[in-house]
Formats: C-alpha cells, structure tokens, sequence
C-alpha cells in the first residue's frame, strides 16, 4: 500500500505558496494608510478611524460571481471576474449611501492553478483601486473532489461605512416621485445560468461564435462584459442628498429588486423605453423566453435605478451626464403596490 | 422548441424564497442593539460606536469549511458546519486579540435544498450566539452544473475589534518563553481531503462504520466533530495581557501556523506529549502517513497554541483551567528559527 501524503490527496500546498506570491504585489499595491497589517496574517487589520462622521454605521454585503464563472472557464479569461465581484458588492452597499472601506474574497477550486488565482485576483485588485477600496486579505482554498477542473467559484464580502443621517431606505419614497435608470452593459452578474441554457443549449453557440446581433464582439465577451460601478457616478448625488432610493439591478430584475425599498403603499409603473444590450435580445431569442421571465432574471439594460423628487430630477440628470453617465427616465412611483410595465 | 425559463435551466427561485423564511428567526435571533437593518436588505448595516476603545481596530478573515463539506454530505448531517466556519473564523481573529463584531456567510450549492441551507444557517446562527457574534447577512447561491447534486460550498467572513494598543502580534516574544496547547477534539476544519483519501480510499471505511480507535462514535461522528472556538476560554489572559502571542493552528499544521507569529530569531521546540485524538491514529493508520506529514496537514491535538512569558505561564494555566479547559504545555521558544519536534 502507498503512504497517503497530502499531495496525492489533491491538495497541493506548493502551488498554493505560489499563487500567494504572484498575488502578493497586486493585493498591496490597493493598501492605504489605514491597514495596519501585511499579508499571511491570520486576519487583516483596518484602522477603525471614522471619527469625521457623526455615529458612523458599517455596511456589510457578500456575494458570489455565480455561473458567469462558467463563461470564464469556457473562454479561459479569469481576468475579470474579480472586477465583476468587487463592483456587484460596491454597488450593493451604496445603495444604502455607503461607501467601501475593504474587500475580503473567497476563491475556491478543485484544483489549483497558481496563474488563474493570480488572474481573478488581478480583477479583484484592480476593481478596488477603482473604488477606493482596499483588498485587506481573502482565502484561496483548493476543494479536490468538489469542484471539475478548471472550474473556480469566487465570492467575497464587502464593508463600508455611511454616516447615519446619510442612509438611504428608500422611506422618503412618495406617490409622483421619478424613477431614473442608469445603463448596465449585459448581464452584470446575474442570470448565467438562464442565458448559458438558452445560447449554448437551445442555439447551439459556442463561446466564440460571433451574431449578427453583437457586432463584432464574439458570444463569450458579450457575455463576460465586466459588472459597472456605480460608485463614482452616483457620489455627487449623494452629497447634494438628492436621492431618495436606489435599487441595484441584480437577481430577480426590477420586478424582484425595485419593491426591497419601496415603502408601504408606494408601487412603480416602468416604462421601458431605454435602449437594452444586444445580448438581452439574443438570449430572448435563442431561448424563446418569454419578455415577463426575462424582466424577472435580468436587468435588462438597467443596472441601477434610483428614486429622485420630480423637482430634483434635471439636476440629477445634469449631475449624472458630467460623471460620463447616460442616465434615462424609467419611470414614476405610484400609490398602490407593486411593479407594472407599461408595454 | 420549449421555451427556457429560470426554473428550467436549474435555478429555482421559489425554494430560495423558502430557504430565506426558513433562515430568518435564526438569524434575528444573533442581533444586538447595534444591528440598524433587518433581513432582506442590500447590506447589513452595523453601528460602528467603538468610543469606549481608543484607536479601534478591525480586524477582518474569511475562510470556508473544506472539504469537511463532502463529510456533511456523506452523513446528511449539515447541521453543524456552519458552527464549524464561525468557530474557525473567530479564533482567527482572536489571535491578533480581536472580539467579534459580526459575521457573513456564504452558501453555495448546484441544487437548493431550502432545508439543507437552513441547517447550515442554523449552525452558524447557534456558534455566532455562542461567541457574541452577529450573524449580519449573507448569500445563498444556486448555480447549477457548478456543485454536484446534494454538495455544499460554505465560506464566510469575520469583523472584529480590537484596540490598538491591544493588538497580539508576537512582537514580544523572546526565546525562554512557553508554549502553551490548548486542545483540539478533531481535524477542526483542516486536512479532509488527506483523511477521506486515507480513511474511505485506502482503509475502505465507510462514515457510519464504527471502529474500535473511535469508540461508540462513527467514523462520520468523529470526523464531524465541532471545530472548537477559544474564544472565551482565551479573554480573562488577554484582559490580563498575559499571552505574546497566538496561533491558530489550521492547514499546515503546527510547523505551517507557529512561524507565522514568531519573530526574527526565534523557533520553537515542540514536545508533543500531549494526548492525540483517536481519529489521528486511525488516519495515520489508515493511510500509512508519515508522522511529519500528519503534523503538516493537521492539528494533531492542538488546536491554539499561545505564547506565555515564563513566570505567567501558572497563573495563565489556572486561568485556563477556571473556564474548563485542560491546558498543557506544548514546548518552548529557543533562539535560532525553524519548529523542531523532540521525538
């Protein structure tokens, strides 16, 4: 009988060394004054200096890549999918007026190659630094007999700070007030799975098949379209206290996002009249999904949403266009309950 | 052509729904006073008010469960895994002398079992309320094609606090000084896939065999032994600034955790004469595994060891000892660098 040793197991401790040195440079390089620790530290410390902000309130959120990651399996470009995680939980706590602080990511596969957890964490990094967001430590686990080779699954949680006359719940909301939108570039980070099944299963696609549809962009980088950042578009609004709601387009569109902040007796009537990426209408397309199934699992061309007073709504436009953003009316709040389209 | 919807390409909103009401008063029942939003939220928002601390620090870590996950899915027994991560992730941050402020978890799987993912919230609910720990939010993520049918992914991440001038970084250890043990009841969260190879591959073992090492537990029982937290039996020494340093030790074992709190010019010489839980014999047993191999994948025994100055190692034995723990000492700090085993 052979002696069992770790590696024969599957776990291969050397490759793991190796991807901490090739990530090392890319994880420091998004420190700032305020991490108080280096890497391979049991945990990592941030000075807890909020004291410019009257009764300051962290905000935590934790998400997954979900099965985009299959796309990056498929195409070989792990390059971005961290950029994609960091800007899902960025724009999840800002809808709550918050701001990063620090990042902290969860990279697991079954078996590890050192380039790839480099790549992903590549994405991560440079994702932070756009954001003002320090990548302050993470987890990179090799799970042999629980995930295929070649597949990785990413996820991370993200802490931010507001101050607490600065939260946003959307409790101002009133009957009347204007709903904006603001552009996503694809699926963001929801919704792979429905549209995997649609293209590659029902349409026979490939990856790297190009569609008359998507210009010249092939299937898997219409697909890998990295997650936007709403961050940095959205701050101006914030200090001039302009919004009254927000709501970032994820799993379950707008049907499944909008109502979270809606207050008692607030519905909204969308008119959906924006422009909506061309991937959208070769999922519906290949798949034959119904426009009701794909309002429910996709953002469809809006990734954010946020509730303005009609009186304030030019200026928020105005604020929006200087930042690059090409923000468009989605539509109103109305007393009832409730999502409608208005088809 | 059918058309595709959500549910038909293997994502099923309904049971997450379910999965989410199922989860809800288990974790309502971790918050405190300072937790300012409730569940279904983008972010959790915590009330940063550390005033009674000067220079407060937080110290973050993530980590995952393993492959301890394939034991839970072997027995069908999840209920304790989440209680593994949480306990895990607290002596991480424990040993820089942090407290918990809250926790985030992550749960990932290829087809959701709304009871299955409200066991493991279960579990990591019951340790955060065992550790003073909010259990502040979460993911739960259905991507199918990526897990196996009946296979968790469970991950989570830490934020605790500390004061600055309460920081353990084994800054302050000099050779002469003690190590102290404290015990392990298990592999903890460390070295599965070493023991699933060695006890279900090698030694042909089943989980619900029993096995005359293992007493009247199962071979399953044994391996899913709770990872223990340190945490309350560990604060009287650090009110009392008795500990220099701490480690954890997790994968890599004693010779993988111990030098990453040790200082330039300082080793340590490891007696191991405390006692090793049976499920490590059966493993070297079972697998033909080299002593040096076992001590890098495992804990062997000793799950926290912590550095004491010579004349306070009593008084931090009889401290340890009131909160019912059976410490022991585990070795000594020497001049030079490296871990030895006196054998």
């Amino acid at each position: 009988m052979k002696p069992v040793d770790y590696r024969s197991s599957g776990v291969d401790i050397q490759e793991g060394d190796k991807a901490i040195a090739l990530m090392k440079a890319k994880v420091r390089k998004t420190f700032t004054k305020d991490v108080l620790s280096d890497l391979g530290h049991f945990g990592g410390l941030f000075r807890a200096d909020f004291g410019h902000i009257p009764e300051p309130v962290l905000v935590a959120s934790t998400d997954g890549v979900g099965t985009k990651l299959k796309i990056a399996s498929m195409t070989g470009n792990y390059g971005t999918v961290g950029s994609d995680l960091v800007n899902h939980c960025v724009n999840d706590i800002l809808v709550q007026g918050a701001s990063p602080l620090f990042f902290m990511d969860y990279i697991a596969c079954g078996r590890l190659d050192a380039r790839i957890a480099a790549d992903i964490v590549s994405g991560l990094a440079a994702a932070c630094s756009e954001n003002d967001c320090v990548l302050l430590g993470g987890e990179t686990a090799e799970m042999p007999g629980f995930y295929g080779d070649g597949d990785y699954d990413v996820a991370g949680t993200i802490v931010g700070l507001v101050g607490k006359d600065m939260i946003i719940d959307g409790s101002g909301i009133r009957p009347g007030m204007i709903v904006l939108g603001l552009p996503s570039n694809g699926l963001h980070t929801n919704g792979y799975s429905l549209a995997r099944k649609a293209i590659f299963e029902n349409a026979g696609l490939s990856q790297s098949d190009s569609h008359p549809l998507l210009g010249d962009r092939t299937v898997g980088e219409a697909l890998l379209a990295v997650h936007r950042s709403y961050l940095k578009a959205l701050q101006p609004l914030l200090v001039e206290k302009l919004v009254q709601g927000m709501a970032h387009i994820t799993g379950g569109g707008i049907p499944g996002n909008l109502p979270r902040i809606l207050p008692s007796g607030c519905g909204a009537l969308i008119r959906p009249l924006w422009e909506v990426p061309a991937i959208f209408e070769l999922i519906r397309e290949s798949g034959q999904v119904d426009i009701s199934e794909m309002r429910r699992a996709f953002n469809m061309g809006a990734g954010m949403l946020l509730i303005v007073d009609e009186s304030d709504s030019d200026i928020a436009m105005e604020l929006l266009r200087a930042k690059g953003e090409e923000p468009f009316i989605a539509g109103e709040i109305l007393s009832g309950d409730g999502i409608t389209f208005e088809d």
